[in-house]
C-alpha cells in the first residue's frame, strides 16, 4: 500500500508487524521527501513513525482521543488519517496545517501550538466521558521537553489526583527541541538505562499478569524493592505523582509498542508508558543533530542537508542581529546575562551560550520561570536579557505584570518572532503581544525599524535601568555593525519627509518604515513616513504635530488591530482633544487601601464624576 | 521583651531556645489580636511562627535573602523586622502592606502575591551571588499548595539541573488555602508519616555527619534502602528533581528547626527542609478549620471567632449571587460542571461542591491547567463554569488565547474579585482582565449591572455555545433570585434617563451603574446612564446614538485606563468616523501561510495602503 493511498486508519488494521515496518519505512521515506520540498517539523515527526502507527493500531479513532501534544509531531497521524495527498501544501496558506486542526479532519480531537496542554485536555476529556457515562479511550502523546512546562506539571498533579482512565505516552527522545536539561533528567536517563518493564503498583502488576498481551510484553516485571536493589533506579517521577508508569520501550519496536500499549489500555487508573525514541531517526543528518537546527526547517537538499534559500551575504536574521548586538554588549558588560525558555537554536543564541557559557540559561520550556528568575538576577545585581518568541511570552503574562513590570525591575525582554510568522499559523502567529503589554504599567515596548535602530535600542535597553521589551520579527534584514552606539531618547520616533509637498502620513513601525519609504519613492509619491519605534510610551509631541499638518493620517500595522499602536494613538489624541471624558486607573499600579479610599486617590470616585458633570451645559 | 519593642532580627540573636519559645507565644497572641481587629491572612501567619524566627535566628538577614512565596506569610518575619508597631495599619492606604514589599524595608528582598515565583527568584538571586562571586545564603519558604503551581515546578525543574546552593523550606501544613487534592499529596502524606530525618546522598550524608550541629540534629540517618525497608515510604518527590533533601521536621518545635536550618545551610547545592505546621496553630478556631474561611479574614470577634461585620440580610457576596445560581442551573443541566483553582472557599463553591461532588473540580494552584482542562470538558460535552478571581487569571492568558478564544470553546469563565479589591493591593487588583483579555478574539466579555443581570447573564453564557467571561466585583450586591430568567443579547447595553432634559451621558458598568443613578437623583440632576454591560462586543448602535444627541460624554470606569472600555469606545468611533485610518489585524485569529499572503488576506499589504494613499489630495 502506498502511502497516498491510506484512506483511514481502518487500512493498518488488518496488517501484521512486518508490513507495518514496511509501512513505517515508507512513511519515513514520504517524510523526508515532503519536508524537504515544503519545509516543516521533521526531527519530531521521524522518532513517532512507528509509535504513531503502533497508537492507530492499538487504538480506535476517531471514537478513541488520540491528543499529541504541541502537534508538531503528527504528520504520522496525517498520514494514516488520510491526509498524505495534502503534503505538498502543508504549511502554506488554505494548505494542509502542520499542527492537529478540528476542521481539518474528525481525527484531530483537539489542536495545540504550544506545548504541555495535553495532558490538561487529557483529564478533561476522560472527566467528561466519565460523567458523561461515555465509553472510549483518551491518550496524550507528550515529549519530554512538553514534560518541562509548568502546566504539565499542574496536570500531571492532578490526574494523580483524579485516577481518571488515561494513558499517556511518554515520549522520551533526550532532546526536546533543544538539549533538555532538566533537573529529573538525571531521573530519566537512570530510568531509561534500566531496560525492564516495570509497574509500581501491586494492581497493575496482577492487571498485567492476568493479562495475556501483558505476559507477551512483560519479560521482567521487577518490584520495586528489587531494582533499588539492582541500584539501576530508585523510583520513576511519575510515581510521585500517583501514577502508574509502564516502560521504557523501544519507540522503534512496532512489536513491543503494540504489546505494551495493549497492555496500557487494560490498565485502570490513570498510566504512563515510557516509550523511547530517537529524534530524526532515518535521517543521518537529523539524527546527529544535537542542537535543534533539524526540529523545524526550512526546504532542503535530501543529499546535502543544505537548506535550498540562502540569506544575502550582507543579511542576518533579526535574532542574529540581536544575539550578535549581545555578543559584543557581554564582552565589556561583565554582568550581562541572557536566557531563553528552551529557544537557544530558534534565537540564534548558541555562538553565544558556547562563549559564555556561565552566563547562558536554557532553562527549558518554561517561560513563566525563565521571566520570574530573570527579574530576580537583575534584584542580584546582574544585566538579563530574555529572549522569547511573542507567542511564548503569552505564557508569561502574569510574571511580565507582577515580576517585571510591577517591581520595575530593569530586564531586557528580546520579543523574537513578533508580528506574522507564517507557516505555522494561528497558534504562532506574534500579533498580541503589544495589545497584551501594552496596558501594563512600568514596561517600555519598542521596535526598530532596522539592524542599526536594532543595535542602538538594546543599548538603550541596557542603559536605561528600567523593563524594557525590544520585539523583532521573524526573517531577515542587512546588517552592518553601528560602530558609534547611540542612547535612543525613549518614547521618541522619527519621520522622513519623501518629496517635497507631502500629501499623506504613514505611521508604521518595524521593517515596514524603510518599506513605505521605498515604495513612495519608486511611486513618486510625496509622503511623511513616521517610525513608531515606541509603542510605549508614545511620541506625543509628534503625534500632535503630525495632527497640526491636517494631512490624512494612515496607521500601518501588521499586528491585532485592537490594542495596539493605533489604539494607543487614539488613547493618547483623546486625552489631548477628548471626544470624551474617561475616568479610570492611570498607568501606574494601585497600591492597598479600602475601595472607596482607592477610589478617591485614583479621582475615580463618584464625586469626581459629578464634579464634571456640574460643568456639562 | 515585647513584641512592639523589637527593631531587628538582631534582638533575637543572643536568645536562647526558651526564650524564643517564650517570644513565640508572645507573637501568636498579637498577631490574633491585631488581626482580629484589621483583619488580614490568619492561619498562614500563625503556623509559621516558630518557623520565621528560626529562619531569622540563624540566617543573616538582609544579607542573606528570606523570601516568602505568596508572601501572605510574612507577618512574623515584618515583626522581626521592626514593624510591630505599624501593624494598625495593616492593608490600610499607606499602612503596612500585607506582603513583602521592598519599599518597606531592606529586609524585604523580592515581592509576590501571587504563588509560586519564590523557587524562580530563589535560583535567580543564587545565581546573580556566585556569578558576581558573592557571599550570602538564598532561602525560600513555600507551601505546599504553591508547590503544585507549574512555575514552581518549572523552578524546582531548573534548581535541580543547576545545582546552586540555596535552601527551600517547604512549609507543609497539607491545607494550602483550600484543602491540597494533590495526586503528589499521597507521598507526601507518606513523608509527613515518617518522622526520620533522611538524606538523598551519600555527601549530604557526610556532610551531616562531619557537621558538629548535623549531628545533633540527625537522631536518625537512614539510608534509601534502609526506608524502603521500613516500608514507610520509596523516595520524595523531591529527589526526582535531583535535590537533597532533610525532613520532616517538626515545625513548632523552635530546637529541631534551628538545628534543621544551621544543617541545610552548612550543605552545599540546593536543598529541600522539609517542614510540618498547622495553620492556625494556637487559635483554635482557626486550626479546626478544615475549609479556609480563616485564611484570610475580615475583623472578627476573638473570643466567638465570629466576623464584626454582617451583610444586610438581603445582600449576597457577588460570588455568591453566582455560585446560587450555578447550584439552581446545574438541578436542571447535568452537564454543567464547575472548575476552580484552589478558591473553592474565596468564591463560595463549598456549597456547590458539597451537592455536586462529581461535578466540582478543584485543580489545585494551577490556573493554566484548570482553564484548558476546561476547554477539553467542554470540547467532551459537558457545560464548564470556570470561576477564577480576576487576578489570577493572568496567569491562564495563553490558555484563554488559545484553548478557549481560538477554539471557540465553550466555556463560562467567571471573572471573580474584577476590580479594585482594597486590602490585597497591588498584586491583587482585578484591574487588568478587560485589557488583557479584548484583543483575543471570539471572547465575549460582560459584566452585570446588578444580581438580576448577573443570573440572566449567567443563563446567557451558558446558552450561548461561546466562550463566554463574566466579571464581577468584590463586594455584596442585593439579591432575588429572578424567575424569568431572560437571554441577553450579545452586545447589547441599556440606558437609563434620570429627569427630563439630560444635559450629560455617563457611560459605566457594574454596580456603578445604580450609583450613578442614585446620585443623579439625589442631586436633581438630568443625565443619561448607560448600563455598557459589554465590553466586548461593544453595543455600536447605541454608541453611535450617544454621539448624535451632542451631549458631553463620561466614560466612568475603575479599571486600568488603558485598553479597557473607554479604549474599545474610541477603537469603535474610529471605525465609523475615522479621525485616522488603520490597517492591522482584524479580531480574528490568522492561518498558515507565507507572510506575503497573510498581509494581502488581511489587507495590510503596502499595496493596500497604497491604494489607500492615492485617494488622499
Amino acid at each position: 500500500m502506498r502511502v497516498t493511498d491510506i484512506q483511514s486508519p481502518k487500512d493498518i488494521k488488518s496488517m501484521n508487524v512486518r508490513q507495518l515496518e514496511n509501512l513505517a519505512d515508507q512513511i519515513r521515506t514520504f517524510l523526508i521527501e515532503s519536508i524537504a520540498r515544503t519545509g516543516g517539523h521533521l526531527s519530531s515527526n521521524l522518532g513517532v513513525v512507528e509509535l504513531t502507527l503502533a497508537m492507530h493500531y492499538v487504538f480506535n479513532a476517531p471514537k478513541d482521543k488520540l491528543i499529541f501534544d504541541v502537534g508538531h509531531q503528527c504528520y504520522t497521524h496525517k498520514i494514516l488519517t488520510g491526509r498524505a495527498q495534502m503534503f505538498p501544501l502543508l504549511r502554506q496558506r488554505n494548505g494542509l496545517s502542520g499542527y492537529q486542526r478540528m476542521h481539518e479532519s474528525p481525527y484531530d480531537c483537539w489542536e495545540a501550538g504550544h506545548s504541555s496542554t495535553s495532558l490538561s485536555a487529557a483529564l478533561g476529556f476522560a472527566t467528561a466521558r466519565d460523567l458523561l457515562k461515555q465509553n472510549y479511550e483518551v491518550v496524550a502523546l507528550i515529549g519530554d521537553g512538553s514534560l518541562t512546562g509548568g502546566m504539565a506539571m499542574e496536570a500531571l498533579n492532578d490526574i494523580g489526583s483524579k485516577q481518571k482512565k488515561l494513558i499517556i505516552i511518554f515520549n522520551d527522545n533526550n532532546m526536546s527541541i533543544s538539549r533538555n536539561h532538566a533537573g529529573f533528567e538525571e531521573r530519566i536517563t537512570a530510568l531509561r538505562a534500566s531496560k525492564v518493564y516495570r509497574s509500581t503498583k501491586q494492581g497493575m502488576k496482577s492487571n498485567l499478569k492476568n493479562n495475556k498481551m501483558g505476559q507477551n510484553v512483560l519479560k521482567q516485571v521487577t518490584k520495586v524493592k528489587d531494582h533499588i536493589k539492582d541500584g539501576v533506579i530508585d523510583a520513576p517521577l511519575f510515581r510521585e505523582f500517583n501514577l502508574d508508569y509502564i516502560g521504557p520501550v523501544d519507540g522503534h519496536n512496532l512489536n513491543e509498542l503494540i504489546n505494551v500499549l495493549e497492555t496500557a489500555k487494560e490498565h485502570d487508573g490513570p498510566i504512563v508508558v515510557h516509550v523511547l525514541t530517537r529524534k530524526g531517526k532515518g535521517y543521518p543528518y537529523a539524527e546527529q543533530d544535537q542542537t535543534g537546527k533539524w526540529h523545524g526547517v526550512s526546504p532542503f537538499d535530501v543529499k546535502t542537508g543544505e537548506p535550498l534559500m540562502k540569506l544575502p551575504y550582507d543579511h542576518l536574521t533579526w535574532s542574529e542581529v540581536i544575539s550578535r548586538t549581545l555578543m559584543r554588549f557581554a564582552k565589556k558588560d561583565k554582568k550581562l546575562v541572557v536566557l531563553t525558555p528552551a529557544m537557544a537554536q530558534g534565537s540564534k543564541l548558541l555562538e553565544f551560550s558556547k562563549a559564555y557559557p556561565d552566563r547562558f540559561f536554557d532553562c527549558g520550556i518554561a517561560e513563566q520561570h525563565t521571566v520570574t528568575m530573570a527579574g530576580a538576577m537583575a534584584l542580584g545585581g546582574l544585566h538579563p536579557f530574555v529572549s522569547v518568541y511573542s507567542t511564548f511570552l503569552q505564557r508569561a503574562y502574569d510574571q511580565m505584570n507582577h515580576d517585571i513590570g510591577r517591581m520595575k525591575l530593569p530586564v531586557v525582554i528580546g520579543i523574537d518572532r513578533a508580528g506574522l510568522v507564517g507557516q505555522d499559523g494561528d497558534t504562532h502567529q506574534g500579533v498580541f503581544d503589544i495589545a497584551m503589554l501594552r496596558s501594563i504599567p512600568n514596561l517600555i515596548l519598542s521596535q526598530p525599524q532596522d539592524a542599526a535602530e536594532a543595535q542602538n535600542l538594546l543599548y538603550t535597553a541596557f542603559r536605561s535601568g528600567k523593563p524594557f521589551c525590544i520585539r523583532y520579527p521573524r526573517g531577515n534584514v542587512k546588517y552592518e555593525e553601528v560602530t558609534d552606539l547611540q542612547d535612543i531618547e525613549i518614547g521618541s520616533w522619527t519621520k522622513t519627509t519623501v518629496g517635497t509637498h507631502p500629501k499623506s502620513i504613514v505611521i508604521t513601525y518595524g521593517p515596514d518604515v524603510d518599506h513605505v519609504i521605498a515604495k513612495a519613492k519608486t511611486n513618486n509619491m510625496d509622503l511623511i513616513v513616521v517610525n513608531a519605534r515606541f509603542f510605549k510610551p508614545v511620541d506625543g509631541t509628534m503625534i500632535d504635530e503630525l495632527y497640526e499638518t491636517g494631512l490624512p493620517i494612515h496607521v500601518f500595522e501588521t499586528d491585532c488591530r485592537i490594542g495596539s499602536l493605533s489604539t494607543a494613538i487614539l488613547e493618547y489624541r483623546n486625552r489631548v482633544a477628548p471626544q470624551f471624558q474617561t475616568f479610570g486607573i492611570d498607568d501606574h499600579f494601585v497600591e492597598q487601601g479600602s475601595v472607596r479610599s482607592l477610589r478617591i486617590q485614583e479621582h475615580i470616585g463618584l464625586e469626581d464624576l459629578f464634579e464634571e458633570l456640574e460643568q456639562d451645559v
